[in-house]
């Protein structure tokens, strides 16, 4: 299976230049100063390139928020118990969290899958069943998954990209939730963008002081514990990751070589980036950073991808929240290109030369 | 007629805080850690309280463009002929323009008004017709409107905004057009954050450094031809301000006294709401600042009003483009208090303590 990932990554090709050079000049005839829109013409133009269409197109929109557990969660790193896991995918399911409500407002469908959630759903009440374990081991004692888990992870999330792309999907969005998934998030952002362990560790969705040295404390125990090498992406995934986490690196995989804009939400769909971009370089051109989070660790990961965030307002929710705000952005960039009219067309004069 | 201005101002109250207490309880309430959706939950608690409804109301939304002429570009400070501002508002009418798209994208209204545009406009191809005069005077040559023009232009925005209110109007955001107008932005902006011509003068449309050496020349001569009293606020717009700059101070002070959060949009806008503050302090509560504009008097404004922009994607468009995107902002920040389900609802576990 390692195999099939690697033949997949080697299909990702890079955005159409040409189609970006179209689209840059077609912002420079539209009636408006040259560059005043700012961020949204240059993404408007990453738009063009990745979809290869001059005039792209935003009309299929969709968040895939993935969830799974984590072991780690016994060591006491979270601020809530285990089963908000479960019980947040059932609130997905009926539409009254966060991410339903954002995603209503931008009319993007959500796919609620489950990647290692330790419950048992029951179909019709369900996520898609993506399930490679009940939740992870506890890392501070071995390894989080088995390196053959951490591959299914990353495949889950491809064909995840291949099954909603056949209903059609123009630009995805990205979003986790996992209790205790921001610890495992740390942990690969310290691995992957060499930073020590407490300039990546946040307090998640809300550990007190004490509680936030402890986590990063047994962050640093596990990386003692396991030893994962940093130029072996999928034995970080697997040492100190999380089957969500690989699920999001399956997706932006998955999205990029299916020449689908990539909105990224916040940390751990950060995290589940860099496993992506470890894995596959060419993604970083299909990839969107949607906002800035709270959690200091993600500020680190958008700078190692080189890669600046349209939102920077205080959130830290996951979901897929800040991707929904962020697929409206990409969506206005793409309208006022293709909608605004020309200096020519509506008779305006030209700057001065 | 200035008397009548005070009056208006005189009726305009605080925001609800009973209201914004309940907003505040229920949004620790939904399934989410307290805090973790950021400024959202603290622009639905603002929203809240301005419009006295626990659950607000986003339905009617407006932007408010507003378009004037000013002598001063006979000196040469912008980079586009003055012939553009009546082309562009054409460019509005016919629904082709940037804040065109970006209200389809929100699903707002467009009023565009003439408060002086240098233009006779015949309908029914023809804007709200608020026009002052033909134009402003050349400021380095003499005041650039009387004092009763000023008052006048303020009242304009008053009354339309009234006029819009019988329509139905939950949010509004504010827009300009005014080739020349970052000129009497930035005089306007020296004189009420007192502050030197050269820190709070940019490039405009797109002036080069030649051009932006003489524009902080001809603001610095107009402040000293005119010499503006900084304490009396209609003196400094009538002596170095524009038809559409009080216009928009008008539409700032009508949406406050009608318990209407006003979305304001860049550098134009802002010098707007210097205006309106100044004249009207409790208007501060009201104000929603969309973005950080490119403009770098705008930053200066931003401190002075003590307003944290929602964006910062270096625009610089004008027309209320960027208030377009605030109000999404804002339209989402009050779907996440009204929809999301609670703690309760859901049956999701709260925060271990």
């Amino acid at each position: 299976m390692e195999k099939r990932l690697k033949e997949i990554i080697a299909e990702i090709t890079l955005p159409d230049r040409k189609v970006q050079e179209q689209a840059s000049r077609r912002q420079d005839e539209l009636t408006k100063p040259r560059g005043s829109l700012g961020v949204l013409e240059s993404l408007s133009i990453q738009i063009a390139g990745i979809q290869g269409r001059a005039c792209p197109r935003i009309k299929d929109k969709v968040i895939f928020t993935l969830a799974g557990d984590h072991g780690i969660t016994a060591e006491g790193v979270s601020a809530y118990p285990a089963e908000v896991t479960p019980q947040m995918v059932f609130n997905f399911l009926g539409g009254g969290a966060g991410i339903n409500v954002l995603a209503r407002q931008i009319g993007a469908r959500v796919v609620v899958a489950d990647l290692g959630v330790n419950f048992d759903f029951t179909p019709p009440q369900a996520p898609v069943d993506l399930k490679i374990a009940k939740g992870t081991k506890n890392m501070l004692m071995e390894p989080a998954m088995t390196r053959e888990e951490a591959v299914r992870s990353v495949m889950a999330g491809i064909d995840l990209v291949n099954r909603e792309a056949s209903q059609g999907l123009d630009i995805m969005g990205t979003g986790d939730m996992g209790i205790g998934n921001t610890t495992p998030s740390s942990a690969i952002t310290a691995v992957l963008t060499a930073s020590p362990v407490v300039e990546v560790t946040g307090r998640g969705a809300g550990l007190d002081y004490k509680g936030l040295a402890s986590k990063a404390a047994a962050i640093e125990m596990a990386l003692a514990v396991n030893q994962p090498e940093p130029s072996d992406t999928l034995d970080v995934l697997a040492k100190v990751g999380g089957f969500e986490i690989g699920g999001i690196a399956g997706l932006i995989i998955g999205g990029a070589r299916r020449k689908v804009p990539v909105v990224i939400d916040g940390f751990i769909s950060g995290a589940g980036a860099l496993i992506a971009h470890a894995l596959a370089p060419q993604v970083k051109d299909y990839l969107i950073a949607a906002h800035q989070s709270v959690e200091i660790g993600h500020q680190r990961i958008l700078k190692h991808l080189g890669l600046r965030p349209l939102l920077n307002l205080d959130m830290r929710l996951g979901e897929g929240t800040g991707a929904a705000l962020g697929i409206f952005l990409a969506q206005c960039a793409v309208a006022a290109l293709n909608e605004m009219a020309t200096f020519a067309e509506a008779g305006v004069s030209g700057q001065e030369e």
